[in-house]
């Protein structure tokens, strides 16, 4: 069946995130990441800034910050914690984009919530830590914490929140159609690999 | 680094095996599978069949068995189990033989091994559950369990022995450069596949 949606899940910076947009933008296809927040933030009047922190580590944080981040949210709630409220509403959203028309989406659990649709291609890229490491201080500076530091409890954040919403295990192969060690590939040789993996190619340009 | 060896990790009846000697044969490579018991019995004075059944199963096997088998066994193994010596002696012969030339080595942790040699490419082959109960009923044959228990009974199996020998989970993403889901992709399009991201290329065939 022709595919009309790509899910791509990475660790943190493995470059998952620049080919997912490089394969939006070959394809000619909607892109979500970042953009999925204003459209949950439309659904749901939660603060877009909240959304972004919790849409992909919901299950990380202490049940005192869930109760606090409920204060003065819909009263559809109906005593579900904020995150798991969160969770509910993305999921609506990524399934209705996934319904409207072709695109790519960063990560959320997207391969997760449209394992059922069998016009979607998962796809998961991931790279050794030293690879990682540089590319994060090369692309976001220094911080007070070692990179592979950030990389760790980023990793984890992202591994615990997609344990408790899926039940399944984050990174394993048999979750995807494909996985891609970015390190070893190419973060710019990925988008051909994917494209061609998943029988897909490019519209050809005008002129 | 030019790639020299590729490694081929499999669930059962996903297609790897077919894979992989489809690989080495359009490589003009050695291919090892049951090839390597020839080698490993050479070295250890072990029955091939003794060998063929414990080269990725040893872990499973209960003491006693290790015990029984230990019977006539070379007086090096110096109070290992005939698993653990197994298992030492097939490392030897696969860290050996990709020292010795170009080859694709199916199963038997060659990923875990190699992981250090740069020139390799670590493969893992997936499927879903149904496409491979259809695929081994038909090249294989019934049998008194059903498909699914048998695919259950062996990829357990091959996790067991790998966690046990390793350290390391079976089917992660991040033990392979590349995995593919040969039930969605076509087991006949993952060879190509296999090729392009290792930077390979099949030698041009002469007339």
């Amino acid at each position: 069946m022709e595919k009309k949606v790509i899910t791509v899940s990475r660790e943190f910076g493995s470059g998952g995130r620049s080919i997912a947009k490089e394969l939006a933008q070959r394809l000619g296809w909607s892109y979500y990441d970042k953009e999925l927040v204003k459209e949950v933030a439309a659904k749901t009047g939660f603060d877009p800034a909240f959304i972004e922190e919790r849409g992909e580590f919901a299950a990380t944080k202490s049940i005192l910050s869930y109760a606090l981040a409920g204060q003065g949210t819909p009263g559809v709630m109906r005593g579900m914690s904020a995150s798991d409220f969160l969770w509910c509403m993305q999921r609506d959203v990524i399934l209705e984009l996934a319904e409207k028309g072709s695109c790519v989406i960063v990560g959320r659990c997207a391969d997760y919530i449209l394992r059922e649709r069998e016009d979607s291609f998962h796809v998961f890229v991931h790279a050794p830590m030293a690879f990682r490491a540089e590319r994060i201080v090369r692309l976001y500076g220094e911080s007070e914490r070692s990179p592979e530091q950030r990389l760790q409890e980023k990793d984890k954040k992202r591994r615990v929140n997609y344990k408790h919403y899926t039940g399944r295990d984050w990174g394993v192969c048999q979750n995807y159609h494909l996985s891609l060690d970015s390190g070893a590939l190419g973060v710019e040789r990925c988008p051909d690999l994917i494209l061609t993996a998943a029988g897909l190619s490019a519209p050809k340009q005008e002129g």
